[in-house]
């Protein structure tokens, strides 16, 4: 019987062992794909905490060396099911099962991508799906954004305050977010609005060179840009918890900052859960809260 | 004018002014004492995610030398007030005042201490505010612990679940913390309780070998011991603010995660407002959502 199963290797549900394991607890932790989650596919992180830079592979890379150091167990594994009985949950994954006191449920989200060919390709390398992270490293320059909604009115707002100019691209005649930012992005001189448009290819070598784009009428143009900000929404993949969680209208499990869930004993830490800023800094905040009340839940429990 | 002042240069302070800085705003950062706030005192770190081993001074120095090198203004002074006028904040300290469109307070907290002499010499040598923090480097050892409500309970169990033996001891005849958690602490074997005693020497040299309580019937005895874990309360200092913000019953700034204060522009972020767990996570997950949200609010502010 294990004390803490943990889904999901990325800073948040790593931290949530860390915290779990320095409190004497026998942890697993199961990722599906690879350590480090959605930090680990940027070249530079600048914004975490006490580090100048690094790339985030090494920065997640150094999370798993310390839970493992500090005796975590970790399986390459995708979780199927998980179902609570007794005070027991039972984990089923595609090649075994498990049985723990507690679960954090950390699985992250992924940015909604463009859907382009080559598009894996330049991630990192001009192709950028968060401007708080990423923005800071074309102060000065131009920049390229794509989206309509309050997350893209934001990143507008944002880098057209550091960017020398903002050239932003929707796919329909209008923004969805807040009326109160979409008169602020309209009254920005640097922020140049194109309505109506579809990207439909990225070109460049090893670096993201230009962007096509499909106007209503059916002609294409090419825009020349080094950088282009993907603010089109995120996926997060939490159908299979839906049993023991309640999801928000976007898919995010339902929890506040106490990353308590509906179910004793089951935990949220991360991307995956309804929160404002998804940062590494707020992942590993949240892992540290989710593996301490992991500890107290299993601590709380009748012997 | 400023774009942000940030009051305290804590964990939560500082990343708050790094994740501004990064987004192009102009910071200065207060600060009455010394960089690092509690965290710097603590002489072992080991649950900062991804440093397997650090001291709280040197964790601290690199968060200083990161946002000294993106250009935060720094001086060390006291914030005596604070008032708000046609969206201008006006701070004035003990030698100066400055004037800036956004604030974020990150005042901390101080863990409320035995007040015994020798006290701060013994801090991180045998003398504990954190069980979280500080108890795993006593695995498999005996402790002790001083304190009779929720935080002390919560800690006796997480402690006896790795230590050998829990010690511990109450100033009056009874627990003041939630029923369920007074039981969990009765029932646990390795957890021996002694009630209505007061801590009145800690003895030792480098390190802390002993401390003395004094009794009902005022006889007095020694009890040996390398680690005590003081848990009677923490003292947030934030009256100097409560024109601008909700204090709870405790005096800490009332505020959800999104680290937003009842006054438009000023945030709060760390261990000084409203939270359940104060850790370094969890204290710059705050700074990164405080600091993120200041520029936020900045952006849409009018020209």
């Amino acid at each position: 019987m294990l004390d803490v199963v943990v889904i999901g290797a990325g800073m948040a549900g790593m931290t949530a062992c860390l915290y779990a394991l320095r409190n004497g607890k026998k942890v697993l932790v199961l990722e599906k794909e690879s350590v480090g989650g959605q930090i680990a596919k940027s070249p530079k992180v600048e914004n975490y905490p006490t580090v100048k830079e690094i790339s985030g592979s090494e920065l997640s890379d150094q999370l798993f060396e310390q839970i493992i150091a500090l005796g975590a167990e970790f399986e390459l594994e995708d979780v199927v099911g998980i179902t609570k009985e007794n005070n027991i949950f039972s984990i089923k994954t595609n090649y075994n099962a498990y049985q723990a006191k507690s679960v954090v449920v950390a699985t992250g989200a992924k940015p909604r991508m463009l859907n382009l060919a080559n598009e894996e390709n330049f991630v990192g390398h001009g192709i950028y799906y968060c401007a708080i992270c990423d923005g800071p490293f074309f102060a000065g320059e131009e920049v390229t954004l794509i989206g309509d909604a309050n997350s893209a009115l934001q990143y507008a707002l944002m880098l057209s305050s550091y960017c020398k100019k903002v050239k932003m691209f929707t796919l329909f005649d209008k923004f969805f977010g807040e009326q109160a930012l979409q008169d602020k992005v309209r009254n920005t001189t640097n922020i140049e609005i194109v309505h109506e448009v579809c990207a439909i290819e990225l070109k460049g070598t090893d670096k993201l060179e230009s962007i096509v784009f499909k106007k209503k009428d059916g002609t294409a143009f090419e825009h020349k840009t080094s950088a282009v900000f993907v603010a089109i929404g995120q996926i997060p993949d939490n159908q299979i918890y839906s049993n023991l969680v309640d999801l928000d209208k976007n898919g995010y499990i339902v929890s506040d900052e106490r990353c308590l869930t509906k179910t004793a004993g089951l935990f949220v830490a991360g991307d995956c859960r309804t929160k404002e800023i998804r940062q590494v800094a707020t992942a590993i905040g949240d892992g540290a809260v989710a593996g301490t009340n992991a500890c107290k839940y299993i601590n709380s429990l009748g012997d």
